[in-house]
């Protein structure tokens, strides 16, 4: 497995401080919201790790630059990320992200439209679901 | 010199294809604005490319993913780029940037609150500047 407990590109900030996240995952802010609308992290996740179900009032966009993962939208089959994977969530729809069971998995997260609020977090992923992937 | 003619992470894309960059480019367009206003693209700079002065009526984020080059805000001094940097335009600031002379460039371009029009284009960064670099 490659190790990419220190991000490649961007720092890899501070673990994630809250209750949405099975596993460990670390974020840094790249550029706050103020002034652009538009909230960019690079976020860190170790392998098994992932985050509740939520959404975002405004969409994200998700930009993979290293490791694999998933990417699941309410109602549809989880989707494979990989380096160079691009997700565009649209406002309001529920989903979840993070890494496979045996990668890490980095990615940018671009919230757009910061205006409309922050995200909406909800359940933990079936743990079931997410162990058969 | 790293040869970063492949974009490491993202596709290179399509040759940058108008008068407002001297040297070669590609770019990939990552995310349309429609949706969720704000178009994402990833920008390979040759060693040597730059574009013209321009200015962003909505504000843009670059985020360097590979390599060396510079980024300058009108007013200011050249600022050095290199992997991991970040920089926030603000709307309507007159900037150029670009690739080192003897290293490619790979960034990341979000360009923000885009339903505030597209880039305003205007004069060539002075040779003898760029060239003192």
């Amino acid at each position: 497995m490659k190790d990419l407990s220190e991000s490649i590109i961007f720092p890899k900030g501070e673990p994630v401080g809250h209750d949405h996240f099975k596993g460990d995952a670390w974020l840094t802010r790249l550029s706050k919201a103020e002034g652009w609308n538009c909230s960019i992290s690079n976020v860190t996740f170790s392998p098994g790790c992932r985050n509740n179900w939520h959404s975002h009032p405004g969409g994200q966009i998700l930009l993979v630059t290293a490791g694999s993962g998933w990417y699941q939208e309410e109602g549809k089959e989880p989707e494979k990320l990989s380096e160079g994977s691009v997700i565009r969530i649209p406002a309001d729809k529920r989903h979840w992200h993070g890494a496979a069971k045996d990668s890490w998995l980095v990615h940018i997260a671009i919230s757009t439209n910061f205006d409309r609020g922050p995200a909406n977090w909800q359940e933990p992923v079936d743990d079931d679901l997410y162990n058969s992937l």
